[in-house]
């Protein structure tokens, strides 16, 4: 058994719960498997060794984990462009706030929402396709997109692989499809970088807020957030200590990201660039 | 050993792989582990065994499967609302497209879109959140929400549980906003009605549309595509008959789900009704 599966197994369903909450009210352990204890362990890798490349056959199978995913009424309105040389991939990093990681990893996944492919399909047929220029259309092909991705990140992560999702891909959305030669109607809608995670850089669970505050039972309410965001607050700023991120804790990092235009990096163009590209939104 | 477990065991990944794609076309099998195999194996559930309830603990397993799942900038702007009582099941199956699985499943869970929270954050802080109200915010929202919900079905399956997705609850957001008392700038994304699968029902893993349709090389092209799809609307075509559904291959579904306004059975208002919610959208 390699170190690494010794530590895997020495981890009981309550501690990667308490990690998960930052032992904030975990809930108590309830049903176990490899699955859930993959899920549960996620955490994001930014540091990847450049020179391993992924097994043999990695990228198919997590496509074909992407593929098996949910898509409404079976539209499958989603696309995903796999980019793996170095020049691109630098590209694309400087396109997407200039994140050393992207060039780093073997992988550079990029998730589309694709209505191109179900707009060619009416063109095929002659038929003008009513739908497509809605608000709706979009909302679909990106929800496709995220439980495509989805799949695919936990498939790698069961591999052993890492992964982390790369939003800032939305900051230059035309300057991305150029350079993917995108179709009209077809966004870039997250990267994602998977590569072997690099041993020397620890990684640990990141707390997420309490159940309580994102669980509701039959009715939306949530009488004690202030209390629970104030615990969750010194969770985090503990588990940014101890990983040499500072003393912050959520709500001062919420405050400037949505807090203000500059914390947007440019997306608050995001809706007149993707009418320029060709969506609808209406 | 059950049957259910003989079955599986006798399943190869090569199988798995040819069902996903209706046999055109699959990918030779790669990595192969047990969360591989759940994912591939997917299939919606439609018929749930009214009376047999969940496991215990399996709900708070399920949303802890959830918020691991990445988060743009750890926003965490989803939320989900966990629907059990049958009067309300009903209410909401009658708002979304009147589907009986959502009364008969004993967890009914809506995903919700929620800028809500952080909204509140900005006021307890006395702080104007300029980037709320920006399209970019509600994209950010709604991959969250789908993000952590594809966590909770990869849970669920792995305990032999069923779901599927109900993008019917966006039929009439401002109504089921009012069911669940969402506040402003909180939407229900997509349902998610969870149970234990009628054993009598037969289920079929769907093919997908062909891998190089929907992965692309570098840059996004498929030159085969109509090709492609020709050979896939055989496929489902022949998946089709033989479940009982018709002869209906994909391209004819597809025209009539996008190609006419009334496939949108009234979601072409989704942009006003979320304005009317809350959500700026700019």
């Amino acid at each position: 058994m390699s170190a690494t599966a010794a530590a895997a197994a020495a981890e009981t369903l309550a501690d990667l719960l308490s990690a998960r909450y930052g032992a904030v009210d975990p809930p108590p352990p309830g049903p176990d498997n490899a699955v859930i204890r993959t899920l549960l362990r996620h955490r994001s890798v930014r540091s990847f060794l450049p020179d391993r490349p992924l097994p043999p056959g990695a990228l198919e199978t997590l496509i074909a984990a992407a593929s098996s995913a949910s898509t409404s009424s079976n539209l499958q309105a989603w696309s995903v462009v796999a980019v793996e040389e170095p020049e691109r991939k630098a590209r694309l990093s400087v396109l997407a706030a200039n994140q050393k990681f992207i060039r780093d990893a073997p992988l550079f996944l990029v998730w589309i929402a694709d209505l191109s492919r179900l707009e060619r399909l009416g063109r095929a047929w002659g038929k003008e396709m009513e739908g497509l220029p809605y608000l709706e259309s979009f909302v679909l092909a990106l929800v496709d997109a995220a439980l495509a991705a989805q799949n695919a990140v936990v498939a790698a992560e069961s591999l052993g692989l890492g992964c982390v999702y790369v939003g800032a891909i939305r900051n230059r959305p035309a300057e991305v499809a150029a350079e993917l030669r995108l179709p009209p109607n077809a966004m870039a809608a997250f990267g994602l970088a998977v590569g072997w995670p690099d041993p020397l850089v620890r990684t640990e669970i990141k707390p997420r807020l309490p159940q309580r505050v994102v669980l509701h039972r039959e009715t939306y309410g949530a009488p004690a957030e202030s209390e629970d965001i104030a615990r969750y607050d010194a969770a985090l700023a503990e588990f940014s200590r101890r990983n040499g991120l500072g003393d912050s804790a959520w709500t001062p990092r919420v405050l400037e990201r949505i807090g203000t235009l500059a914390g947007l990096a440019g997306r608050h163009r995001l809706r007149e660039v993707l009418i320029a590209m060709g969506f609808g939104l209406r």
